[in-house]
């Protein structure tokens, strides 16, 4: 059994700790949070102990590995922390919201060969997944076109703008792993531009995005469009579509159960999308903890790891030099 | 060129008239309704003669086959009338209401070859179709188990039940026809409840149901469900469901246009379906007309004739027993 | 938090084992299997310990109620001895095969007013449950009809067979008990036909069918149409369908995740369904164990219980008289 | 009857000749092609005459409005001798490849308010035009996001390339149409990459792209994606999406008929799609017929004349500067 402090107590540490707690290969060890009582709450739902500080969880001899859900300015600390300790890492997402600070993570940590995996929860979907799987096997023939739809059911309270580094490097940056992920192969032009329809002042005053659209390209050709909003009024929207010489693949969304109406006035009626990630995917949530155990237990690299976390902010770079020039940024502009 | 002559020229006449204009094969001889007005206003619209009577038309050398789209009780008559002269003659269905009446016909018309269809038109919807074909090329195994829904959008006029012949005769015959069709069997068991959900008085009075259950069984076993009703708020609904071995088929229903609207309430609501047989069935309509010439031109039986509406009637006669009795009825009881 | 022993450590048991260990306001207390090693090694995965016998268990202070998940032949010794000492229980389907032996429990705890909850999991489906809530909150108007779809992916062992009782009493239960749940009205009268398509010379001889139709009938006219196969290759097949006046409503079966795939020769292809109960239903399966834990809690009868049992047993015996006799059997001939 | 006289007898003329010849207030008057054995078959199909030039019957009294859907270079002049003749003239698009041709066009006709419609099919598909009236008739709140999906089944043969002026000013032209169409707005910028992924050597030659993605941006901020592909294996590929600040409409694909497939290795599996125009829009270039029609009729400006022809245009020399410089270009660029 791994045992897997988690550090961060917030709405998706909770998440985590709850799934490490039922993970058949894995034990919660411990758990911390700046705020204090958050972590006993979790303690105490799951019966563990709560550490005094971060630096205990590393030091500690009880906990084989350290799953990271804090605010993203600890992020690169903790990773730093976590290889300083020998302990395999899973962090949130993003790494920081600096690339340079990225990069300097990039070097404390080299020649280290830490395991270390990024939360890319959507390369974990079912879905998603088969989606890719399907590529790979050879179903739709030579991918060309990639349409990723990904909109927020609304607007996050103003406190989460603020640290959240606005809509490319807070939101689209799963969009940009996914794109990766399902092109296999690296975009090497982005473009980007920026909307604010939802909520215009706001949008002005913080100078973020709340409607996005993007395109990129590969080296070979290929082609992405992603689309974003902070506004799906009938539930998050998380479609990804992948067309290829010989077929598509879509991966759609999921309802909470499949019921369907019909009336005078239509037919088919369901009911609105699972409302948020938490829902939408949790069987990537979980499958991401399983597949942390797993790269830990064989000692290999992680499917998703610190380098696919630097990649998608050096997309999320490139598409603001793009929203802000009006032309198609080089990733090796920004890299 | 096939010359056709359309007698009766209400709705489904009228409708007809047009499919044979159309037709690339065929052409609108004449026309002829007891009611003149009606007559001439698709003679027309078609710039056609109107025929004097019914008579004028099986004699007339300028005709090669007849539509029958008249009033039920003449129909055995002008089938006789157009066997005796020699001519093709697609009639719509029933035969006649009266089980001794389609036999009497059968006697008279025995030994002259002729080319009757009946307008069983659901045979030739493509999606039901489509659906027999699958079965037929082993693409569900064995046929196991068919499922009918057929409910139409709402109670016709007072009038119209009192020529119909009550529910079994007029309405499920097109599904006995169907079950027929689909299970490449006949039936020999028969078992039926009807209903009065809708209308409780009208159809006291009339001795009628509004609602009604089916379960058909072949010699071979196989089980078929038919459910009815004259209420369908959403709009016509004819499905067909086809189980065996290996898969299942179901051949749905249409929709005017592939509209879905998503909002806070809902996903994925559609349109209400086409409202009723001229707009779900006019594929099939105008491939019966296409089946009938290709016959005439053959000189080959059609694919449905006079013994597919002899036997529909004896399963809404059985059927009729059995919801009177409470118990499975024979085919063989009624025969 | 409720201390809840689990009897019968099978594929059904260790699942409740898992649902109740998950569940946030019940512990699993202790289990119990007659073949030991089933019950340590669930034990082992949850850290409780082993009830030495089941007798131990019903007398133990350490057990607040009582999940039974044994053979059916233990099922209603197990309601008797659970009533005697005073412990909730919640007990898997059916109580009894035998009608005789279900009545005589029926007298056994007469008017000692215990907590029984019968293992209707269907009744928890959220999609099951949204669809009768429709018509509850009169979004399709007055019910007329219900059609339950209702097969299993594959035959079953023999040794399964042997001990089921009979397709009505083992499979189609379920589908008897969710008509009655959304007829929300009991059915007076029963017809069912019992077919041998798939394994015939093994039905012959276990004297039980493979394939089933059946129609019920409420005092009030509303119909019903269940039908039953062993055999659906798709996956678990579970529908249900309910028009009503103003509309109709549909709860369809769950697929892994949202892939469609499109290529030349098809479009829109999904993959199959659910295979079978434990994850069709999983979600039914939890909210289960939720409803019984707070009947307990709030000392209130369970929303599915032992008279459901009965009469869903009831339903089933006239079903075979029916298909034994080929006539509509009134369910007050066998009650 | 408006009587109008069909130019150019190629696949799309005998479509719109058959649909003028069935539209109840519109006769065929006579057909005309450079290819006069193609005229012959179309007039004797529908037993009208053939023209001997098209000067002719531009001349002709017996005509009343012409369309004209004969090879793109000669519309211009025929847009011009039918004003000149003062007859009404619904042209196929596009108006000419060259804009300059275009604004010449403009000139020669400006002043003359004659009655001109421009072959925009699409904007008549009940589906498509559905959607454009959900967001006006405030279904989805303020319109944010538009995607439209335009793929063609398969590479046209090189001929056609050779005349059709590459991907943008041939398919894209339609989806550029499309966009104005459902924006209510005009796009002020324009991105657009080109790719060659289907027949590269091919497409080198012929400096034209068979893949390609656009964004386009309105004054007031509204953002739409456009992706086109040359292949697309499971049919012609035609959605519409439309996200707004209340809900989303969808405008999907149209099948052949309803059936589905259900096996042990998928689900749900439908047939392909419309293969290609013709069969997918057949309704909207009856619908287009009947605007005409109406418009000539009642003397008023067509729902989309020959500034939309302008319009679309334009956008697609804007998106091939894009396309060219990577970048962001103003519609005003190359106005």
């Amino acid at each position: 059994m791994l045992r897997i402090a988690v550090l961060g107590c917030g709405r998706i540490g909770r998440m985590h700790a709850a799934n490490v707690a039922a993970h058949p290969r894995a034990t919660l060890a411990s758990v911390y949070d700046v705020h204090r009582p958050s972590a006993d709450e979790v303690a105490a739902r799951h019966g563990v102990k709560v550490a005094e500080t971060a630096e205990a969880v590393f030091a500690s001899s009880d906990v084989d590995a350290v799953l990271v859900a804090t605010a993203t300015p600890t992020h690169a600390d903790y990773i730093e922390q976590a290889v300083q300790a020998g302990k395999p890492v899973l962090c949130e997402k993003p790494i920081d919201l600096s690339l340079a600070r990225v990069e300097a993570c990039a070097d404390a940590i080299r020649g280290k060969n830490p395991v270390i995996q990024l939360g890319f929860n959507r390369r974990f979907d079912p879905g998603h997944r088969a989606a890719r799987d399907a590529v790979r096997a050879g179903e739709i023939g030579d991918l060309h076109q990639v349409v990723i739809t990904s909109r927020d059911p609304g607007m996050p309270p103003r406190a989460y703008y603020e640290a959240a580094g606005g809509l490319f490097r807070d939101m689209t940056i799963h969009d940009f792993d996914l794109a990766r992920f399902l092109l296999e192969e690296e975009p090497e032009d982005v473009f980007a531009i920026g909307g604010r329809l939802i909520d215009a002042p706001l949008m002005n005053e913080l100078n973020d995005f709340d409607t996005a659209m993007f395109v990129l390209r590969t080296a070979s050709g290929k082609q992405c469009h992603i689309n974003n909003s902070r506004t799906s009024a009938y539930g998050y929207d998380q479609r990804v579509e992948l067309l290829g010489t010989t077929g598509m693949v879509i991966s759609g969304n999921r309802k909470p159960h499949e019921i369907t109406h019909f009336s005078a006035s239509h037919t088919e009626r369901a009911v609105p999308y699972l409302e948020f990630f938490a829902e939408r995917y949790s069987e990537a949530f979980n499958a991401e903890i399983g597949a942390f155990v797993e790269a830990v237990e064989k000692g290999v690299a992680p499917e998703v790891g610190f380098e696919d976390g630097r990649k998608a902010l050096i997309l999320a770079e490139a598409a603001l030099k793009s929203a802000a020039e009006g032309r198609i940024v080089k990733v090796s502009e920004v890299e």
